[in-house]
């Protein structure tokens, strides 16, 4: 199933796409694409439906993020051998860690704004992972039993305020509009080997990234256990697994208000969302 | 107001404490104290009951972290004077920040397992300051009007995970139980000054951290306005504000199986944890 959530911010309601590509109502039969109701049973009983039955939504219905709810954006650095070669840093002997902050979801269309006074604004095209149900401690083989679905994700970063900020990275990843999530949350059934997927993204409509998650260090399913070792990973809790090589700190090249950027990945469809200048932040200045 | 959630794991109900210490079941009252729910006319709205009119709960109920929902556990890193020193690093130029999984919160009693195979784990006493409204590039006068509450908090870090497995703290801030929250979410008006207030914690009885926040680096207004600037405070956000003096780290020794950690900061109560052996974490085997 292709999930989604559609209507005005923080008021979205829960749809799927119907094999014609239209988007139907399932708010009569799930409250919500929320913590705790997305489990095996919950997509056992929506895959029971007749998505043809469903009331239509319009056409031209702004698109939220597939997931309501979210607990933690747990955020993977480094996992793709061509973007570490890119950076010049050595592939990292486990994964790195690092968190975005909640308030930074915003739906596939954005916008993302430009914070005040940011200077090096950067897109990641990333695929997300969703929990289902509660991971701690589980082995790699047991790990993709937990994932709920997988997203398109953007990653944005500001790059002064990650790297030149103070040490840790959740400064320049967490901005309102810095994570860009959907158009829709696929059940792991439409994705039977997350690490064949083509990842890419274009600014302006050039093509700056185009990888492949058969390129990531750490696999999903190692990704999981490894964090589950770490944390007790909570049902809407949402990982990005890093991204391959093509960014703007790779190429010393930023974003700009105006600019457009578009990313996808196979089979999880596309996101396209303007740069815009109405970033009320003001990292730069303290 | 001194508030409270009661009752066993993720079924706890919202109370709080009359003047003769007894506590009082506020479930009728209002749902819960989550996001949302936490604005200051929810706060005057309950200043107006009666305590004594409410329903006693029986003695002895154990207390859960007062504040449910959490969305995000923001900490701030080195922001006391004298710990600083300890370390051995200077004060930083600004604010160091990073997360907490919320995974880790627990209930001021604990307990705190030791994750399989930690070699260090360790204890911060923290101010917790609890976000009632959303707060994005506020002025530092106008930031604590953004603040529902204080509380006292236990940062439980594993130094192993934090320092030597890759660069970011995340990882050894984040296992189940690492962060102890209570006995109360005390609202503002109970504390006119959170920079003169003393901050201890005892291990087995022998006082270890013995503070105040007048020596914080950045004081609690500073940082939340520092903080929205990167960042979209939600309600319901806890932010640690950093821990005085006399870690483990400072001394190089660190928790084991059946220490019992006792902590509290003036007026906002204590917390009593054990340290136990159960915990299904393997972060140290990989």
């Amino acid at each position: 199933m292709k999930l989604l959530r559609w209507g005005p911010p923080d008021a979205e309601k829960p749809g799927l796409i119907a094999a014609d590509g239209s988007i139907r109502d399932l708010s009569a039969e799930i409250a919500d694409l929320a913590p705790a109701r997305m489990t095996p049973a919950d997509w056992d009983r929506l895959h029971g439906l007749d998505p043809a039955a469903l009331p239509a939504v319009p056409a031209g219905e702004r698109l939220g993020p597939p997931v309501a709810g979210v607990g933690n954006i747990v955020c993977i650095g480094l996992n793709y051998h061509d973007h570490a070669r890119e950076t010049g840093i050595p592939a990292p002997p486990e994964p790195i860690v690092f968190n975005k902050h909640t308030g930074a979801l915003t739906g596939p269309a954005g916008p993302v704004p430009l914070p005040r006074g940011s200077l090096k604004m950067d897109w990641e095209a990333e695929l997300a992972v969703v929990i289902g149900t509660r991971a701690y401690a589980v082995r790699e083989q047991d790990a993709l039993a937990h994932v709920a679905g997988y997203c398109v994700a953007n990653d944005v970063s500001e790059r002064v305020y990650q790297m030149e900020r103070g040490g840790q990275w959740v400064k320049g990843k967490s901005c309102p509009g810095f994570c860009p999530l959907g158009p829709w949350l696929v059940t792991p059934d439409e994705v039977p080997d997350p690490q064949a997927l083509r990842v890419w993204l274009e600014v302006n409509g050039r093509r700056m990234q185009d990888g492949t998650t058969a390129d990531m260090i750490f696999p999903v399913a190692f990704l999981v256990s490894y964090l589950s070792r770490f944390m007790a990973l909570q049902p809407g809790d949402v990982i990005l697994t890093g991204t391959p090589a093509g960014t703007g700190l790779g190429h010393d090249t930023f974003l700009r208000e105006g600019d457009r950027i578009r990313l996808g990945i196979d089979g999880l469809g596309e996101q396209d969302q303007p740069v815009t200048a109405n970033g009320a932040g003001n990292g730069g200045g303290h």
